[in-house]
């Protein structure tokens, strides 16, 4: 028996970048969470601390920098993929470049002025390697309720199931979504609409229904989008009991609860979809 | 020397209360996180255990749900006098309730539909005894950046001063606001939107200038607001240095900072305004 | 009518210090989140911009590590002191400081190596004037639990209580302690020891009354220590209904709950306390 | 092109479990977060709302309290196989089971009193299916330090490095540990040892050498663990400039940085290991 080294890679996380583009006194913003992480031939580290090949973390976030002001952002993906790219190039022991930016969105409330829009967090993680790249797209935190239209019954009931069927009841979620193309890169506020006007149109006999619809939507509507990854915990408003109070509650006044919730997790795609690289799926 | 027990109150904490209204298809929503807390005279549970003058603060929260129904939620002001008032006239042992409440904007995004809205979070303190309530009207988490019109020079030097003097900063906060009333209660959209505007529209020589104009706006603008109070974190945006990579940073690039954090804090008051209750400064 | 400055203060906020001390290769360390507020005459920066008296908030910072270096780290409460007292003295506009700093423990598991110790953060918070100065010392986050000798009954009852009567709970909580000292600093190790005895030896028929217990055995061991305050959340521990499933419950199956929550809050002082300074009070 | 069901599962999260034993008067404690996922034919739901293969997930927090009353919690290892044994064998439609389970520790302080020890969270994460089972074992949370032996140079220089070479730094990490066993389930607190051990002993060139020490470490000394896998971020103390304020700085003050980190990751196994379930790699 030997003892090996297996998997592994290494890089500099949640480099915060904001860049300001100035067209006189207009000003645009792009604020970014930039992550880093590189694969390669690194176990000449790993077995013995020989750092020859191991650019240090702190180069790359000196990159992230650097390429903002040499290239800008013009978007997430772009500006990954071109830091993706400088890694496997000029690294020749680093075989695999994966960069995850997270991107807070500003509404502008001046020429120069901007205020935190916290509705939700575009995402994006791209791979490169050198026999090709990958980008995924999505968002994060995207919260969405109906409060009717929601029905949840026909289902098996185990010695150990008390609860009970409903007709009516409160659906609200906190969208996690991530999509990878086929063809360039979706406008992802149209997306974002998309998932929102399939979430509020579907009357949902289970969350996985939804789930679906939202991701049967985003395909149907974005030729270049070849798969899409949704987890939709499902937030629980509980109908009090007010009967003890001598009050009905028809449909009113609701716990929401924190913990337990339900996760539902679910891919949709098209049957003609090309393949992913093996990174979609970790 | 005797021992003796000192200022002391309890209450519920964060009871999460989803307030739907049902107008035919067309939906309503208020979501509260709701805090009581109790004073008054309540030695005999701390000393003896004796429990006869403590209200379980699981009937707190059983109140919570039962006037959401029984009363609506017209404001969190009001409900949360209605709630307060209740447990000062009913409790004999209890001389004073505070009642604090967060409310979380939702947009609507469909009849019964709705979308979180990230960009602040509203709050309330009400604070009720027998000779009167006081009522604080306030919001959290509105995030807001000026990426110019912000400078800092003139400043004292010390042995440990070796901060550069600016004339052009970017100037980012998070801001705090609570404010009491002389009179009604003021529209939280209407002071919010008097707060950005005076961010926006001051050229900043200092965070606390700023924050006096914020403060002088809304007591300007609003007869009925008696005080207001504010704390703005200063966001650090640290102008990167590019020179070592032979660009120029002309005010474009910069490092997001998490900590440590420049913190004003300040009350803009009119000088004929009624005192205000001692949990005012609480 | 005229609009003036109320209350105001400024400062640098969670300065992170890490402390190394070195006694040939045995290292000893010290790790702080260090913040500063300062107040006085400061109005000229609030009305005009005027930053004649304002020393920047990056100088505090300075400070601290410059401190740390000169002066070493005694305890928190000393570091604090020389902190408060250097800012109040050599900043003429300046005529209080507030101190507050988090220290987190470490246990020794080598001659230079450490391990966090999670249990609890040590916290101190110093106030210094030209009048005088205050100590207060703390800790939080200390998560303690008896699974019984907890009973909760004889509770008046109104309409909106539902709760039944118990002669056997658990009763868990999340101790913060603060305490101003009369004479010189108490052992923070020492205080915590009581505070946990007091929390384990007392048969609770309601929290408060832990709480008073708690309080008073300190106030009795430590003649240095004026006044305690605490603040103990009641984690809620809510003992599941299996009768559905057909299985007795007998005291073995909790569901842990995170909101809402009772919130004990209380101050436990003796009878011939010198006074202590407003500060203490906010 | 049609549109399809990918790989989808769905669960309850985060059931939060208190389970107490009594021996007379001294009890014992089991604090655990369980996390319930199933997977197998489910197109039902998502095509047409049919729910006719949906354990409700209110029913799986209903087993999980249930199952724990039923057979204790011998540990989360054997308590998540019980869980995901039982869900695969008696729902027809789902042919893979995940529960991962969180495990806080619990400090006795008397016979039925506990202190929460926050040094780590134990975690489990077992997949059950019709063709076998996989044990995954892990701790996160381990905050651990060397204030010296940690040297880190000899790296490649591009355009944009700037980082000085060091013998002497600190090195930090937060550990993140998972491991699959070929036998049996190790003890978590002598898999803990070993790599605090490892950690402690290991004179550093880089971060990757001590992750590969610490794994290398765990599979010597535990030969029922197949594999392991560390995520270690660089917790980075930087060196404070003191120089400006004529000081000298000899390792002894650091400013803690919160972000960016360095992110280390990487797996450590034996050659001879057999194979893992594709759900080690998710």
């Amino acid at each position: 028996m030997a003892i090996v080294l297996g998997p592994n890679r290494y890089g500099k996380a949640e480099t915060r970048l904001v860049r300001v583009t100035r067209d006189g006194d207009t000003h645009g913003l792009a604020d970014l969470n930039v992550s880093v992480a590189l694969s390669g031939e690194l176990s000449a580290t790993h077995l013995s601390g020989d750092n020859a090949g191991v650019l240090p973390t702190d180069t790359m976030k000196n990159t992230v920098y650097a390429f903002a002001r040499e290239h800008g952002v013009a978007s997430p993906e772009e500006f990954a993929l071109l830091l993706g790219r400088h890694f496997v190039q000029t690294q020749p022991q680093i075989t695999h470049a994966r960069i995850g930016i997270e991107s807070f969105g500003w509404e502008r409330i001046g020429p120069h002025s901007f205020r935190r829009a916290g509705d939700f967090v575009r995402t994006a993680v791209v791979d490169v390697s050198s026999s090709g790249s990958q980008v995924v797209s999505g968002l994060r935190d995207l919260v969405v309720m109906n409060t009717t239209d929601s029905e949840f019954h026909g289902f098996p009931r185990d010695r150990y199931t008390t609860l009970p069927e409903t007709t009516d009841r409160i659906l609200a979620t906190s969208v996690t979504a991530s999509w990878r193309h086929s063809a360039g890169v979706a406008d992802v506020e149209a997306v974002k609409d998309a998932l929102v006007h399939a979430f509020v149109t579907t009357h949902s006999y289970s969350l996985q229904q939804t789930l679906y619809a939202m991701g049967k939507r985003v395909i149907t509507d974005f030729p270049g989008i070849a798969e899409i990854r949704l987890a939709l915990p499902n937030k629980h408003h509980y109908l009090v009991d007010l009967s003890r109070f001598d009050l009905e509650n028809p449909g009113e006044v609701f716990m929401a609860g924190d913990r337990p919730y339900g996760l539902i997790e679910g891919t949709v795609t098209r049957d003609d979809a090309p393949p992913a690289l093996v990174e979609w799926y970790l």
